[in-house]
């Protein structure tokens, strides 16, 4: 199983992950539980393993669901919203066509159209701009949501046609306390989530997304997050927020179905039938206010979230997967998880059993202009009904989380986001249907109807 | 060899590389050119290699020069840039020796400080701030430099007693044609690189050393670069940029002693004998017009950048590394490597001989309010003198580079580089010498000098 055949000491090394020896084809066909080998010696020094790639290149783009929700967290996340900047039903949906195509190209490892970055001759510009021409999948996910402004303008206006299928469920949030929202970093008729294990790969995507959608829509907003902040699996190791804290130790797993069920996937029977199988997603831009954070003592930190900051253990318990105690007291007779502690405020046990699958990123970007670094958690959570699950927790920690005095939040975006693309599906055909003319038809010229 | 024992699949993965099981423990005693295995499964499932991590985990951070120059490039970056706050030299040096002392102990894979994230007692400010608490060293460098202003104030004012020990070639850059440079991403006193492969230890670090820091510099700046665009060792494979196209083939190599004395370091018979090992770091950012470009055909693409878009081969070359044949003619006797074409005018040919070490990143910050990705090159250079290197290089391609109508200067800094810490140095012991109390005095509570 060496594959050191296939490395080439020609002074320049090889890129191990390069097309032609994709970490798929070395690795997919043996069982699980094998112990790897490495690809081999990189110009005499040693490939180390990396501890993020227990995972197929390749995540499945096709399905009931869409992919990137349930989906091992991948490490690195590029997130745009767009404009849709035409009148046009018709044009609307040949991008989402075109979109879906590309899609389930590039998470498949594929350059964004057929004629690539260097394919469909030299007097065309390229299909695909081409940075990523060297890179794999890196288990890419693209995400597709319908902002409320979709469905109906800020005139009220029923721009394509669509108004009456607007989920009740799809609504702007409320105002929460504290809110100090940037209109330029939040809303958004489209948005697009793309992860992937390389951030290139997530850049490319979404920048080829939106190239294609030049006249058709505009990005209105995007973040780059560089490091994942939750895990969705059992198999991942929970990351630390900038705060230096574990985060999202008690979020939803994928291995726990149920829940899932219950609080992820909109269901037949759920407001509109064409979301079924879909989810909401709600982003929050947070900054963190680290400069007053890091000058607080570490008592007054494990307070505020309720957890030790070593172990990520709840206060109270050993292992950070222990059971919150809600009603242990301490000395004093005070609770020993505070009453105003991130992790009680937003626990199921003070919400009335509610859930949220979270998904979000740490960010930073640049600095603020008053020498302090522009840096945060972009929070992203998936949920069955954002007005029963997000709208009641976000209002409890709004009014009471003691973390308050260190985040603001600063961006807000809310969205449908539509079941999966099934065999013969695009992006949205749940809603749109199947008029329009497919990408082939408007390829090779034909009119659409 | 297999270390599957150190797996325990306990429902929640261990990660693979936290510190207790360093990449380096386990795969530093084995010898060069063997085949490493994997760590095993992780939840049932296989650990691929990583194509990046063929490197030990640590860079040796003392040495004659800074690490982080002609260390094969890490694959993410974190570059802030200070303005000093306070007029005494005395706490300016005092900030250095403790940055010194963090920098060690990070690059190590340690906490910032010996009271790390959680031991220095509860009712005290954690030392670190804890967010790569369970990451490796992922081959952190931390690489400093001091701008001209740090030296002359705009008044021109001897702010530190060191206005004497300028370097004449650390003077501001000239102002090139079309530059369009925002004040508030230029210059800086005091710079810091962080390169890492994995980008939250960049952030950490850089956050960590802003942190501390607080009443003596603020961030003036800084830049994410999520992805790298050059290579200094032929270890590496090329990575492209956000044109599409393999970046820094020329560039200098670590393996190239000759050209790395000639153009990087700094030699005593140079200027300013504080810089003999030592370097000039110009920063640019390069904002890239992706919109017009990728609309541009890929045969004025080819011409405009003078190379293969697919092989990264120069035009009339076949294989990357082929030289560039410039006196070559094509039909109707034009040049085939075009007269304004950017290889041909960042070439030595074309430059009486000069180099520069080049170890760019590229980046994406959001949209730029127009519906645009606002997405570039952080272009970094090293170079022995800027101005004989970096300038003229720059004024002939910012007269005559066809790539000019697809790119625009944004910010620009340059920074002298002192040279490494040795045994017993800090950063900038050379310029300030050994006065100045140092860390363990300060912390013991001894007034300085």
């Amino acid at each position: 199983m060496s594959s050191q055949d296939s490395n080439q000491d020609n002074g320049h090394a090889e890129p191990v992950a390069r097309k032609g020896i994709s970490r798929r084809r070395l690795f997919g066909a043996a069982g699980a539980g094998a112990v790897a080998v490495g690809a081999g010696a990189v110009a005499g020094r040693l490939t180390a393993p990396d501890p993020t790639s227990g995972y197929d290149d390749v995540v499945p783009f096709r399905g009931a669901v869409q992919a990137g929700i349930v989906t091992p967290v991948q490490d690195r996340m590029h997130f745009a919203a767009f404009d849709v900047t035409t009148d046009s039903r018709e044009e609307l949906v040949a991008l989402l066509r075109k979109w879906t195509a590309m899609a389930e190209r590039m998470t498949a490892g594929k350059q964004a159209t057929e004629g690539g970055a260097v394919d469909a001759g030299e007097y065309r510009p390229p299909d695909d701009t081409g940075e990523a021409l060297d890179l794999d999948a890196c288990r890419l996910t693209l995400t597709i949501g319908f902002g409320p402004s979709l469905f109906v303008g800020a005139d009220g206006k029923d721009r394509f046609g669509i108004a009456g299928l607007r989920p009740q469920r799809l609504t702007d949030l409320p105002k929460f306390t504290g809110d100090a929202l940037d209109p330029a970093r939040s809303g958004g008729d489209i948005c697009i989530q793309a992860c992937a294990d390389d951030p290139q790969v997530a850049v490319h995507a979404i920048r080829n997304l939106a190239r294609v959608g030049f006249g058709t829509v505009a990005v209105k907003w995007s973040q780059l997050g560089f490091g994942r902040t939750s895990s969705t699996s059992t198999s991942q190791s929970t990351p630390r927020n900038l705060f230096g804290f574990k985060d999202g130790t008690r979020n939803i797993k994928a291995e726990d179905p149920a829940a899932v069920s219950e609080f992820v996937w909109a269901a037949p029977i759920d407001d509109q039938a064409w979301m079924a199988g879909g989810s909401y997603l709600v982003a929050r831009r947070i900054r963190m206010l680290i400069e007053p954070w890091d000058r607080t003592v570490l008592h007054e930190q494990e307070r505020v979230i309720g957890r030790s900051k070593g172990s990520g253990a709840p206060l109270g318990g050993r292992d950070e997967f222990d059971p919150l105690e809600l009603e242990a007291k301490g000395a004093g007779g005070k609770p020993v998880i505070d009453t105003d502690s991130h992790v009680r405020l937003a626990s199921a046990e003070e919400l009335g059993g509610i859930q949220i699958l979270r998904r979000g990123y740490n960010f930073t970007d640049g600095s603020d202009g008053f020498g302090h670094l522009d840096a945060g958690l972009f929070f992203i959570a998936y949920c069955r009904d954002p007005q029963t699950q997000f709208v009641p927790m976000q209002q409890s920690l709004a009014r009471n989380d003691a973390l308050n005095e260190y985040i603001k939040h600063v961006g807000s975006a809310v969205f449908a986001v539509p079941p999966g693309v099934g065999d013969a599906g695009y992006w949205g055909s749940t809603l749109f249907g199947d008029a329009g003319p497919s990408v082939d038809d408007r390829e090779a010229g034909t009119p659409g109807q």
